[in-house]
């Protein structure tokens, strides 16, 4: 079963109750909490899967696995306030190397002002961080709310982020954005610009036109396929009055289009359909 | 790093903010949210450490891995209400047998009125689930307060319950115990019951004396030392007026002594040291 098969099927299942306002299928789940509004979210960081010893420090293992789910709350427009960690040890991992995963974790939230409650700890064939966080927010934006005419742009240059190093997750600009102008439809790049920005397609329901010469990359086109960018993607109102200010600190590099027009690039005279592909996690 | 000292060196080095009523060390974490108060949690369930394959099938698979979290939102009086899974997923496990995990996990969010949120999936080299969850609960119980003079209950017989098998989690007379009596500490025994007894005295600065003739077991002495009980270990004020009503219905088993005294159990006329122990998770 492919990923994106597989939340159809977790969506044609589960059956929620009211107080889930969006469930299954966006970066977070959002639910309502008394008056207050939360973002949940989990994910995994997995040895051999995400990442490799000794490639990454043990620190650096903490920092990346936070920022991963940061960048997921960044795209919802949240505020983190709480994060657990289940954690996956086997025998090989010292205890020394286990404190430097801690120290990482309550680096990262000093910085991003949340609080480390918790989680669980059982030994394991190989290292895994599983981290879960609760988030709080004023307006949240979702994948499935991008409109025909929407201006595409993403935060970030596509490729200019390393790998085996940590990275600092867009809440700034998230909040920026969220709070300033007439965003419809956010997503963070975790699996690859045009699988991420399918994606916002897909639970829009809309078609878009992307034009190369506008995307910013760093090594080529392998860039657009590239995961753990973690760069944001967004699409703004084509009314928004302060689109100027955008198209100046960030990349406009397209327009959402109507269903039947499909997924398309502009390569110079040319134009070319999109095949989503990216990162997959089957 | 043995669990409990694990625990310790998180409870020394996190820091948290004033939102977090109680952080690392008890079952769940307790946030509050705005007016309201929440309790968090997650907890892992790996192939080879908690279950093994076929032993168990894999709907009881996804109800267990569920019934393990609310075991422990009953411990602090909680009622389960967002609960996600992180997956990991070794490629020789079926489409089939993913869809009977979330069939079980579909079939306890209806029995227990929570909603399943979403989570993450990814390969792994071992079937692991990490449940995680959000409770909300009106007063909460912790570790930490159990009182010179309390008596000590469970609420069922030690070793009855089946390792390869679901299981009820307590929440009925989690929420029957805190709304109605003087419950000073409760905790869930998963790690064994004198080990989670321990805890509840380690946490609360006292010691106990236990009756060996009071406790009820299926197995022998072994019981006392079995993890995946899942009945409940709670502590009642000695001028609780309603005691002889919780020692019918429950099984009064010792009293919390001052921390001097120690932690020891009455055999026969003799009265010896308890040595705690039971399944630590390193």
């Amino acid at each position: 079963m492919k990923e994106l098969e597989w939340v159809d099927f977790l969506k044609r299942t589960v059956k929620n109750r009211k107080d889930v306002l969006v469930g299954i299928g966006d970066d977070c789940a959002l639910v309502k909490i008394g008056q207050e509004k939360a973002l949940l979210k989990s994910d995994l960081f997995i040895e051999g899967v995400h990442f490799r010893l000794p490639d990454m420090s043990f620190r650096t293992i903490g920092m990346r696995a936070i920022a991963r789910v940061l960048s997921d709350i960044a795209a919802c427009g949240g505020t983190p306030k709480f994060i657990g960690i289940s954690l996956g040890l086997p025998g090989y991992i010292a205890e020394k190397s286990l404190r430097e995963i801690v120290a990482g974790v309550n680096q990262s939230a000093k910085r991003y002002m949340f609080s480390f409650v918790g989680g669980d700890t059982s030994r394991a064939p190989r290292l895994f961080l599983d981290v879960w966080a609760l988030a709080t927010v004023h307006k949240c934006i979702l994948r499935s709310q991008a409109k025909v005419g929407d201006y595409i742009f993403i935060t970030g240059t596509l490729g200019a982020r390393n790998f085996s190093d940590t990275f600092e997750p867009r809440l700034k600009d998230s909040r920026y954005l969220a709070g300033n102008f007439k965003v419809h439809a956010m997503i963070d790049i975790s699996d690859g610009f045009l699988v991420d920005l399918y994606r916002i397609l897909k639970e829009s329901g809309k078609g878009a036109l992307l034009y190369k010469e506008h995307i910013p990359v760093t090594h080529g086109d392998a860039d657009y396929y590239r995961g753990e960018d973690y760069e944001l993607l967004f699409t703004v109102d084509e009314k928004e009055p302060r689109l100027r200010m955008l198209k100046k600190r960030f990349y406009c590099v397209g327009r959402i289009m109507e269903k039947r027009y499909g997924y398309k690039m502009r390569v110079g005279s040319k134009v070319r359909v999109v095949e989503p592909k990216g990162y997959m996690h089957f």
